[in-house]
C-alpha cells in the first residue's frame, strides 16, 4: 500500500498547475489538483485570453474609420458591452472545461475547492473538510492584482479582475499604472469609446522596455486621444455627488470619471496557504522562494508560475511545469530557461520585444550597432492614419549578434514570437541581411536595414 | 574624354532597374535610366503595391461581419470602386515620384522613353530619337501577363494590368489560372462583393506550394463562396446578347460573368528590344539568358529581374541589382543567393512559406519529421468564423534542421518573413522548442509543436 494518497498534489488550477497535473497523470502518476475558483487560472479566466478578446473588440472602431480610405461607407455603428461579455464568458467557460477535463482524461482527480497545507505532505480540501496526503506537492496558486491598501477610497476602484465583469461600460475611466496591464486596458477602453486617462508614477510608461517603444507607444496613445499623466499618483478617491468618482493626485490634480482602475502590479497568492506549517519560505513580496529547479525550502514541495514571482507569463509557468515533470518524475533535473523570453504588449499599436533593450545591452556589452526604422505601414496610408511602426535591432558590435529586437506596430506580438527563434539561435545580423525580403510586408524592414542607424561605443551613443 | 556617354545605362525603371541606377549613381558613376511607362515597374504600378491595397480593401467585408461577435452593430455598408481606385492611384503616383526622383537625387539621368539596343554599347531613346552610348548596359524590363493568343475571344478578357483600372467593379467574374495572381484576385473580387469563380487547368491551385496550404486554401475559398473549378480551361470566350461574357470550357461548361480575367503566367518583356543586334541571347519563353552573375551573352550587358525569368519577385530583383553593383562597380563578383526565399500569397487566408515543401523535402532528404497544427485562431472564435490556420514545419530527420515552414492563416506573410531568418540561419527544431511562447499569439504554435505529427522515411509517410 502506498504511503501517500497521491504521488502529486497540485494546488492551483491555472496554466502551470493544470499542465503539471495533466502531464504527470499521463505518466501514470496518482495525481490530484485543487482549484478554489475556476480552472484555467489568470490566463484563461481573467487575463491573457479575455484580455485579447477585448483587444479584438476594441480594434473595430479604428477599422470602421479606416474603411473610408478604402472606398467603404459604413453606416452607424454601436457597441453593446453585454454582448461582448456574454460571448466572452461562453468562450471562457468552454476553455475552462477543456482545462479541467484534460486533467481528468489523463487520470487525475480534480477538486473544486480551496486547498491549504497542513504539513509538508498533508493538504486540507476545504470544501470537503478532509485531509489528503501526497508525496510531492506543487504550489501553483498564481497571483492577483496588488491591492493599494494605503489609498483612501480604494473600495471605490476596480482592478483588471473586475474589468472583465463590469455591469456596464463606463463613459469615462482613469487607469492608474504604467505597466502592460494598465496600458492594454487603457487602449481597450479607448477603443470601445470610453474617455480614457492613464496616470503613472514614473517618468514614462512601460519601464524596462526599450525606450523607443515606450516613447513611441506613449505618443501613439496620445494621438488617439488617451490622456497620459506621468510623474503623478492617486492620493485619494471619493464619490462625488453626481455618482461619479473623483481622484485627487499627489500633484494636486482632480480627475473625475465613472470608473477608476488600479493596475499597480500583482501580488503572489500565498496568504493562508499553510506555508509556514509545511516549511515553505516566502520572500519580501510574499512570493514563494524556490531554487533553480523550482523546489521550495521544503524538500518535497515545489512551486511554479506567478506565485514564485519570477517571470509572470503563462508560457513561463507552463515551461516551469514541464521542467518540474522532468526533474521530479523523469529523473532528469531541468532548470527553466528564462533567457531571451519574447513578450508582447497588446496595446494599440502592439509591442513585441525579445532580448535586451538598447539600454540594457549598452550596459552589458558597451559596444552596439543600432538599426532602427520608423515608417507608416502600408495599411495606414489610404486611411490617412498617421500611426507609425517602429522596428529596432540591437546588435552586439564585437560579434555582430542580434541581442535585442523591438517592434511597435501592427502584429508586433506575432513578429516577436518568431524573432525569438532567431535570437534563441544566437543568429548574427548578417543572417538577417542574407534573408530575402517578403514584399510587401512590414517585417521585411527587419531584414533590409543594412546600415546601422547609430552606434554605441563604451556605452555611449557616438553617431 | 570618356569613351561612352554613360558608365551605365539601365533599360527599365522597375524595382531592379531603379535600385541599380540609384546606387550606382550614388557611387559617382555616370548613369542614365529609361522607362517607357511609369517608374516603379510592375511592383509599384500594377503589382505588389496596388494589389495589397486592394487586399486591404477587400478584407473589410469580413471585418464588418466579424464585428457582431464582439458586440458591435454595424449599419449598412457600401463599397465604392471609384474611391478605391482614386485613392490607390494617388498613392501609386506618390511612390512613382519617389522612385524617379531617387535616381535623380543620386545624380542619375532619367528618361521617360522606351529604349532599345542598337548594338552592345548603343541605346536608342525613342521619344527623343537619339542615340546614347554606355560602357555597361543593364536590362531590367520586367514581364507582363502572358497573352493567350490561341484563345478565341481573348480580346474580351482582362488581365491583372486591367484589373487595376476597371471602369467599374463587375458584379461577377471568372478568373482563369491557378497561380498566386489568380488566387489573390479571386479573393480580392470576392471580398469586394463580386460573385467569383476560378478555373484552373491543374489538379489543385498553387502548384509547387506545400500540399497542405494548397488544399487548405482551396477549402477556405470555397467556404467563403468562391467556386473553384479544377481540371478545366477556357476554350472560347464570347459576348452574349445581354452584354455579359460567356466562356466555353474544354469540359463543356458554360460560365457566364461580367468579366473574365486571364492570369496564366507572365512573359518576359524582350520583344523589339534590339537584343539580337547587341548579341544578347534569349531562352525558350523569351527570357534573357544570364550567368550566375546576371551577365548576358554580351560581355558588357547584364540583365536582372523578371526579364530573366529566375524568381519573379521584387526583392529578388533588388537583390540581383545589388549583386550587379558589387560585381561590376565594386570589383566584388557576387552571385545572387536565391536559396530559401520566403514568399507570401496575399490570399484570404494568407499564405506564407519558406524553404522546401514536404513533397520536395521528401525527395531531397528521404527522412523527415513533420510537425503540423490546424486550429481556429482566437480572432475567429467569437465571430463564429470556421476558417482555420494551418502551420507546418518540415524537419530533416538526420540533422533536425527545419528545412521548410508553411503557414496558411492571418498574418502568414509577416510570419514567413521572420521564419525566413531562422531557416536562413539553418536552425534546428530544438531551437524552436527552446524558444518561449508568446501568449496569446498564433505564431506560438510554431514553437510548441514538440512531437512530430507524422514521419517520412525513405520518402514515404510511415506514421
Amino acid at each position: 500500500m502506498a504511503r501517500y494518497d497521491y504521488d502529486l498534489f497540485v494546488i492551483g488550477g491555472g496554466s502551470g498547475g493544470v499542465r503539471a497535473a495533466r502531464v504527470s497523470a499521463g505518466l501514470g502518476k496518482r495525481v490530484a489538483i485543487a482549484e478554489e475558483y475556476r480552472y484555467g487560472g489568470t490566463c484563461v479566466i481573467r487575463g491573457c485570453v479575455p484580455k485579447k478578446l477585448f483587444v479584438y473588440a476594441s480594434q473595430f472602431s479604428e477599422a470602421f474609420e479606416d474603411a473610408a480610405g478604402y472606398g467603404w461607407t459604413v453606416g452607424d455603428t454601436s457597441f453593446d458591452w453585454h454582448t461582448l461579455i456574454a460571448n466572452k464568458d461562453r468562450e471562457i467557460a468552454r476553455l475552462e472545461n477543456i482545462y479541467r477535463t484534460g486533467v481528468e482524461k489523463a487520470g487525475g482527480i480534480t477538486f473544486r475547492s480551496r486547498a491549504e497545507l497542513v504539513d509538508a505532505h498533508t493538504v486540507r480540501i476545504l470544501a470537503e473538510n478532509r485531509l489528503v496526503t501526497a508525496e510531492t506537492i506543487l504550489i501553483a496558486t498564481g497571483g492577483r492584482p496588488a491591492p493599494h491598501k494605503a489609498l483612501p477610497g480604494r473600495e471605490l476602484t476596480i482592478t483588471s479582475d473586475d474589468a472583465f465583469h463590469l455591469k456596464q461600460l463606463p463613459k469615462s475611466i482613469v487607469v492608474a499604472g504604467g505597466g502592460y496591464i494598465a496600458v492594454e486596458f487603457a487602449n481597450i477602453f479607448h477603443g470601445l469609446g470610453v474617455e480614457t486617462k492613464l496616470i503613472y508614477r514614473g517618468a514614462e510608461i512601460l519601464s524596462r522596455f526599450d525606450v523607443d517603444l515606450r516613447r513611441g507607444l506613449h505618443e501613439a496613445m496620445e494621438r488617439k486621444g488617451i490622456e497620459i499623466i506621468c510623474h503623478d499618483v492617486f492620493e485619494k478617491v471619493e464619490k462625488s455627488q453626481d455618482g461619479r468618482l473623483r481622484a485627487h493626485t499627489a500633484k494636486g490634480r482632480e480627475l473625475v470619471a465613472d470608473q477608476m482602475m488600479l493596475a499597480l502590479g500583482r501580488t503572489p497568492n500565498t496568504d493562508n496557504l499553510g506555508l509556514a506549517a509545511a516549511g515553505v519560505k516566502t520572500g519580501p513580496v510574499g512570493e514563494i522562494l524556490v531554487d533553480a529547479f523550482s523546489r521550495t525550502s521544503a524538500e518535497n514541495i515545489y512551486a511554479i508560475g506567478d506565485v514564485t514571482n519570477r517571470l509572470q507569463l503563462t508560457p513561463v509557468a507552463i515551461h516551469e511545469a514541464m521542467c518540474f515533470i522532468e526533474t521530479v518524475f523523469k529523473d532528469n533535473p531541468t532548470e527553466p530557461d528564462l533567457d531571451d523570453v519574447a513578450t508582447a504588449v497588446f496595446s494599440q499599436p502592439e509591442i513585441g520585444t525579445v532580448g535586451l533593450s538598447e539600454e540594457a545591452a549598452a550596459k552589458k556589452f558597451g559596444d552596439l550597432d543600432i538599426y532602427r526604422a520608423a515608417f507608416r505601414p502600408m495599411r495606414n496610408i489610404l486611411p490617412g492614419r498617421e500611426e507609425r511602426t517602429i522596428m529596432k535591432l540591437v546588435v552586439e558590435a564585437s560579434t555582430n549578434r542580434v541581442v535585442g529586437a523591438h517592434i511597435l506596430g501592427i502584429d508586433a506580438g506575432e513578429m516577436a514570437q518568431l524573432l525569438g527563434i532567431a535570437i534563441k539561435g544566437r543568429l548574427t545580423k548578417d543572417v538577417f541581411d542574407r534573408t530575402m525580403a517578403v514584399h510587401p510586408t512590414a517585417a521585411e524592414e527587419l531584414v533590409t536595414m543594412y546600415q546601422p542607424t547609430y552606434r554605441i561605443r563604451g556605452g555611449e551613443r557616438v553617431a
